[in-house]
């Protein structure tokens, strides 16, 4: 298709929606995708600026020219070209930034930490006074078609933008034209400030099952408005850093990432890892004459290491989650760990018992020692390690870090010193 | 509250949102909490059926009479309604289902599996002929306002149930009052079938931010609309399930269910966990000889599994993730796995490096062969377990399994024994 056919790649762009025409030029070789991209007209250009991952983006904008960066910043709604301008070099940024139509706008918006709510709003909304009759409002909106892509209800603003209340797009069909909007509107409106974690905005947007939500200032005034297919994003990306966090990864790690990025993001915990392993080593190391005498007892050390990860992982798991979608509350936490220690008691008993059956199978070392030491190890380390992994997804709350990182390598190889100190410290007094 | 204040009570819940109100019941006493649910009025209560947990709602259920049942499940939507008969007995559902306003939608959505676009779509829309004015759809979303909650938009439906077009709300205020709504519909709509995966369905809105979706069946026939609100639900609940997978729960674990669920919902990966960790101490077991005559070795064993842990789990966090997006294709495969092994010999060099740094500082066992081994392992098991990390997900997903598994015990245990296998071999060849 690129072998400049430029009408025909315009004709098959002409049918086809951005999300997959960005899709598409993701895959085509660079040098190609920014030709086809200079080939595009200007609405549909702007549309794929916002689909292209960071990246792509930030090596498409470097191509192009002031004027025609200009042009396509211009046809986004304010939230999307701070985006788009947040992604640009500061000096790039700071030549397009006065020539836009909105600068004033986009340069509030671009204040406002991207994790908050006035960092994903949109300066973009159709308000209008509370006297207004239904069909001044109606007016209203159809001047405000064109450059707001989704108008999904209008705000009632009074003096000094204080909003007091909101009508959907449905109610305003409904109700008679000449009735004032005071008389139509919700007075009972769901707001969130500017400073709110966008989390949060995505929790609350959920919970009640809003579309749009107004986002106000310190003073209660109305600056703007957050929509739902933002806050689509919001969640998926805060699930995704979760998984990454968990994982030991940088939390914002991206498929297309170089080497490089890659490597270097990774690391951190990497090195966390080694020198948390180097302890376990040297927990081993310390009992090296028990060891010596047995050296049967080294075979256990992946079982005991094992359980006491997989335990703790399971019971950290469900506490993050219900910490992170609101389920679960900060002074839950007594009652947590009870159950959780019940649980522990269950299964540690069911796996010590299997273990112990498989020892006295296979008859190995002085079996009846051998049996006491893995039994009283394997309870002990299940109800600790479980323990642990319920109580720091709190404690990091409570510490204002991510509870995510409970499932991290750092509390897993924690959790591993605990459990080998345990099982040598088991082995001397009962086996040796 | 609860000294039978009910007057008190009923004031004070009718400013709440139903959300709230289920959160406040939640944390009442169960008997107290259905006391309070049985004063309130059938449009509150029925609300709040809709947003309790799983376990509470059916604990809730079985205390209503059939006939008040019946009156708070017709309040519903027809997909609400499905949910709620989903959670009863058999026995019960059948008893409320016959008498019901809707029985016969309600009974159609109950036939599709929950995890599909028939399990989340709504029966409820408003759809009109295509040369109806629209003066006259006007009419008939007025009509429809009052039993269908959100409206975003009227799908337009030719002969047969077939889709023609859709026009939103917005588009259907600015135009002209007497225009045929066939001259102003969208006829590019985005529909699904019923048996689409709800993930798939998420993805779909996600990526064209769609607030509305329509649904059709196998003759193109037009039968319900999934709404942004149900897909918010499904995004989270799927980023819940995918933690769980990951941290080897069993993927539907709730903060509320019994010790005794609990427990055996996870005992499955921990018997995975144990079994594998005996094959790990099995392949210590078999180096033995080796191992009394330096027992040194054993030192290392934590930092070997840990490192080859470590690695895998981020390796195979980035291909979950893209492959769950859509940022991945199935074919991406080769290129993945030529980059991950980049990343693996860049951060296996920095942390062999490391590693050997620190033993020939403590100067331990016969240092120089010790160097020669660990940094051999380190290499070996890093890029090895890099490559499983990032092969697994995409093997899994050609299997039809979700790749989250990919990060669960089970691989995370191959690993072990994999790295463990490469240790001693690489010992018995160098060191001893």
């Amino acid at each position: 298709v690129e072998a400049g056919q430029r009408g025909m790649v315009l004709n098959l762009a002409a049918d086809l929606h951005p999300a997959d025409l960005a899709l598409l030029m993701a895959r085509l070789p660079t040098e190609q995708s920014h030709t086809a991209f200079s080939w595009l007209p200007d609405a549909q250009a702007s549309e794929i600026l916002l689909e292209l991952s960071d990246s792509q983006r930030r090596d498409l904008l470097h191509t192009l020219q002031p004027e025609r960066l200009r042009r396509l910043i211009d046809a986004l709604d304010t939230d999307d070209a701070a985006d788009v301008l947040s992604d640009m070099s500061d000096a790039q940024a700071l030549h397009v930034l006065p020539d836009l139509a909105d600068t004033h706008d986009v340069a509030a918006l671009l204040e406002y930490d991207e994790e908050s709510a006035g960092g994903i709003m949109a300066r973009e909304f159709v308000s209008v006074p509370p006297e207004w009759t239904l069909e001044h409002v109606i007016e209203a909106v159809r001047q405000h078609a064109s450059d707001i892509d989704d108008i999904y209800a209008v705000f009632v603003v009074g003096a000094n933008d204080q909003l007091e209340g909101v009508v959907s797009l449905k109610d305003l069909m409904l109700a008679p034209a000449d009735r004032p909007v005071r008389t139509v509107m919700d007075r009972d409106v769901i707001t969130v400030g500017t400073d709110m974690d966008r989390e949060e905005v995505a929790r609350i947007m959920e919970r009640y099952d809003l579309v749009s939500l107004p986002v106000v200032d310190a003073t209660g005034g109305m600056v703007g408005r957050i929509t739902i297919d933002d806050v689509v994003d919001v969640i998926r990306e805060e699930a995704e850093e979760d998984i990454q966090i968990m994982s030991g990864g940088s939390g914002i790690e991206q498929p297309d990432d170089t080497v490089w990025a890659v490597s270097r993001g990774r690391l951190p915990w990497l090195l966390v890892g080694l020198f948390g392993a180097g302890l376990s080593g040297s927990v081993i190391g310390g009992f090296e004459v028990a060891l010596e005498q047995a050296v049967v007892l080294a075979t256990f050390i992946p079982i005991v290491t094992a359980m006491g990860g997989n335990v703790a992982v399971q019971s950290a798991a469900i506490a993050v989650q219900g910490l992170s979608s609101g389920d679960i509350w900060m002074d839950d936490l007594g009652r947590r760990i009870l159950k959780e220690m019940g649980v522990a008691l269950l299964n540690g008993i069911v796996l010590s018992l299997l273990l112990c059956s498989a020892v006295a199978v296979l008859n190995v070392g002085h079996v009846q020692l051998l049996i006491a030491t893995l039994a009283s190890t394997m309870l002990t380390v299940i109800l600790v390690a479980t323990t642990n992994g319920a109580l720091v997804p709190f404690a990091l709350k409570w510490l204002g870090i991510d509870p995510a990182s409970a499932m991290g390598p750092f509390v897993t190889t924690l959790n591993d010193i605990i459990g080998l100190s345990i099982y040598f410290m088991y082995a001397t007094l009962i086996y040796l």
